[in-house]
């Protein structure tokens, strides 16, 4: 088997079913193996993760961005979630051994051809961003949409490709290389949502917690829960297992009990592993120990 | 990708490099991907694992068989482990989602052929017994050649296929079907031996500790440290979570910390999806959730 990359592009369309549906096709008749399509109408919003080999991955996120320049028009745009581009964000992911340098160049590649082929400016990030403060996603977007319209013309937002000029209806697009993130819930025993803020706040990055760590607090009514709800954003640096030790820890502390936790969506083999290691005290468990990996890797 | 199996032999060589090296080679030629070969001195025996398509696995262990019978002369065979044949045993292993029923009936198939081609009397042993005296590998395996020898006549010890009659040099097989096993230490910092067996004593299912644990205590002395050592029969029931926070609180109650654990070999990606629902109180996770298993199986 070669080498594989994964792309997630966002699109700012969550409730039209026929224009996520054309969105993901277009992916996928490029040659790209879907993942998953996930579509939120709240957020208006959908995500879409494929897979691919790397010499397929520009095209085929070329496909999705060209539908959804046909297809979207932000000025009729509303929903939740901030958004600058109808592609909104589009980060390549290393797939297993694949390195990081391959994914910084297909967002090169891609954020070129962006600009030159459907007039959209692109703004890096992540591990492709050209200046430091662009390399977090939040940054790039602030503001969104609108706001970048006002201002696209002043120095600090200059997109890193084509001219400062959004595209009418596409907006701007934010494209980057990363690695996987995780989403990951801990929910507890109890109604009083402060403590899940409180916890939340303890544990996050932005106010001095643990590294790569975003987390926030929600109520879980129908439930009878509340969530500390998180983005590890370097499974590397901090891994499911931390997290959920030290919100035990934060929750035992207030006597509150942990109901169970939530791994959202995928993870990588190597976070799997890596919680086992953590878990049971077992340095030295490896991918490679994982009877499947050996196999199918091999093929 | 098609269906796979694993198929893990024991022969009963484990100190001549060229015969190690022909009887996997025979395995390999005969169109198995070898997985792993181990060979213990100590214990003058081989371990080989290898994967096949299932219509291919009879083949293939017919080949290891027919280079075992060749090389190896069981009245010259000295070792610590416990043998009863030249080939000593053949369990066919699900591989991912293989039904057991297809293993079984493999097992069925190389046993018949063995007799047939071979003239190697056969037991089957685990999900394959004929009888349920016969399920326990240990009860079929006891005395080993030398006992097998004077009393293959006896009613309770009559081949399940062949005539009861030993190969002169090979002895005889046993050949089963079962669920992979996982081997698994976890180690104490202490010296004090008597702690790992009376440990290995409490968790053990033969002394009505938890289900589907084998375990027995050892001294890792250069190390200063004593070892759990354990097989965990079906990792289904009581998986490395299970037995690492029970041999830990065991620990905590004699004033003994847990210096680490060892995931000895490979195992299924089923274990360690398990292993991570345990240890952070995540029920719903599945193996569909690693990215790798999605892309995979899929191709």
């Amino acid at each position: 088997m070669g080498q594989l990359v994964e792309c997630v592009p966002n699109f700012s369309e969550g409730r039209r079913r026929d224009v996520i549906g054309r969105i993901a096709e277009a992916i996928r008749a490029a040659g790209a193996r879907l993942i998953d399509v996930q579509a939120d109408a709240a957020h208006n919003r959908m995500v879409v993760t494929f897979v691919c080999p790397p010499d397929q991955a520009v095209e085929a996120a070329m496909a999705g961005a060209r539908s959804a320049t046909d297809l979207i028009d932000l000025r009729r745009h509303q929903g939740e979630h901030p958004r600058m581009g109808a592609t909104d964000v589009v980060p390549f992911v290393p797939f297993a051994d694949l390195p990081m340098a391959v994914c910084i160049q297909l967002a090169r590649t891609f954020g070129a051809r962006l600009w030159k082929e459907l007039r959209i400016p692109v703004y890096y990030y992540g591990e492709a961003a050209t200046r430091p403060e662009r390399r977090e996603l939040e940054k790039v977007r602030r503001g969104g949409f609108e706001d970048l319209a006002a201002h696209v013309n002043d120095g600090d937002r200059l997109p890193d490709e084509g001219l400062p000029v959004i595209h009418p209806s596409g907006g701007a697009t934010a494209v980057g290389a990363r690695i996987p993130l995780i989403a990951y819930n801990v929910n507890l025993k109890t109604t009083d949502l402060s403590v899940a803020k409180e916890i939340a706040r303890t544990i996050r990055t932005s106010s001095g917690g643990l590294p790569n760590v975003k987390a926030l607090g929600f109520n879980l009514s129908e439930r009878g829960l509340v969530q500390v709800s998180m983005n590890l954003t370097d499974y590397r640096v901090t891994n499911i297992w931390k997290v959920f030790s030290v919100i035990r820890e934060e929750a035992d502390r207030r006597g509150v009990e942990v109901e169970e936790s939530e791994i959202v969506g995928t993870i990588p083999l190597d976070a799997a592993t890596r919680t086992i290691c953590d878990a049971v005290l077992e340095p030295a468990f490896k991918m490679d120990q994982i009877l499947e990996k050996r196999v199918w890797a091999a093929e």
